[in-house]
């Protein structure tokens, strides 16, 4: 039976998720939803995140998707819990596997995490990290600019540097070795956040963690073995889908054929 | 008969319009809506932005106010015609005040606007200077990181020095005498664009304006006889009551008391 996976996001950031997905799971249908008519998420309230969710999730149903990928990690610390309870479908969020990755990864038990105002103020990733291990420490900041700098494609500039580089000093004061990305669109500042950090510290990307775990999920269940088969992608979004295939096209490393809108609001 | 004014934002920048018009029309009930759920409107398209426009103004409406001002320059771009149109209620935006104070201000018909990319791609200044006089040269440029900075409180920043400058630098090139600070959260950069800019150029903040409009408006309908009566202020948003009045008072220069939520999706 051929796989077919929903990621949902508030916009373009979790197209670098669906880059690894498409990269490692070449063989599954994938529907991707961007909330572009309402996002950011990072900076709303958990209440609202979680409406948006369920319509984002009540949408992927509507497309008979048999997996969702909650590309945000706002939304993964918001609203999973509540999605989990509501929707008989397996669910997977971003920060459950970042989390798992950073603690593989670090020695001295000292783990840094930079993310949207309401991924870090819900404490998810220290909750998370805990949960498995209690005594790992966690340093947690808020970069609430770099989504905008990310987007607006001041990859390179010296602005960018000086802002990147205020938000990670007290982080690296703590002697971390571990750095999670815990926003879809801090992989396009990796150059610049490792510049600042130098090569002691392992910056974890959740895309590349949360694609092994779907592999892992889906192997396991023997969804993967039309080899032949090359899974189709289709993009769908609240608004602006030009400018969503435009700006869209730097996070997945690829062409984005056809958007498709829907009225997110009526689901 | 006292005069209620409807003002609605996208979200918090229009307080900088509601200071002003609390400031120079201290004795009308005053509701503002700051449309928090789905801001920023400054990167989505014209027709989602002339959709939660609509919604705005339905929920004022039922407030009963008697004057709407669409104090968001995104919005006023977009919708102002068709809400105009659609309403039988007078409206007024914040391009046209801007314009028109633009204009009494140049002396060498050279003048600059910025604002997010929606106002800049709709033109709006532009075409509202040169309907009044066509021999006017109009400079426009999107500078979308500023929202974002405003909002962020990187106010004396260098990384915003160095991003503003940017920015300016082709306006400046241009000769320009004056520049029309097209979006409400810009007069909060206001000195650190009067650094980069000089004395020489002259910058236009809409808020003013449009205060000394209304001023007039309800003047001539003897509207503001009653000067012993002190106007009662509201403030209504769709997400986050709480970080609107902790941020808000940046934009406003003083407290904010209550803040309440509505459900705008409904209206």
């Amino acid at each position: 039976m051929k796989a077919k996976i929903g990621i949902f996001d508030s916009g373009i950031g979790g197209l670098t998720v669906a880059a690894q997905i498409f990269k490692r799971l070449p063989q599954v249908d994938v529907i991707y939803f961007g909330d572009t008519a309402r996002y950011p998420y990072g900076p709303r309230s958990d209440e609202i995140v979680r409406k948006f969710s369920f319509q984002n999730v009540r949408f992927l149903l509507s497309e008979k998707v048999d997996f969702i990928v909650v590309a945000c990690n706002t939304a993964s610390a918001f609203a999973l819990k509540s999605l989990k309870k509501e929707f008989d479908i397996p669910l997977l969020g971003v920060v459950e596997p970042g989390a798992k990755a950073a603690i593989k990864y670090t020695k001295n038990k000292r783990i840094g995490v930079i993310g949207t105002v309401g991924t870090i103020s819900s404490s998810s990733y220290p909750k998370a990290i805990k949960k498995i291990d209690g005594s790992i420490k966690v340093f947690a900041r808020a970069c609430p600019l770099l989504v905008a700098l990310a987007e607006e494609g001041h990859i390179n500039r010296k602005a960018t540097y000086l802002i990147v580089k205020d938000y990670l000093k007290p982080l690296m004061r703590k002697d971390i070795d571990t750095l999670i990305l815990g926003c879809t669109h801090y992989p396009l500042l990796k150059k610049i956040i490792s510049q600042i950090v130098g090569k002691k510290i392992k910056l974890v990307d959740s895309a590349r963690e949360i694609a092994s775990e779907l592999k892992k999920h889906f192997q396991e269940k023997g969804r993967l073995n039309q080899r032949k088969y090359k899974g189709e992608h289709f993009f769908f979004v609240s608004d602006a889908p030009e400018k969503f295939a435009e700006v869209g096209e730097r996070f997945l490393g690829k062409k984005i054929p056809k958007v498709k809108k829907t009225n997110i609001e009526n689901y």
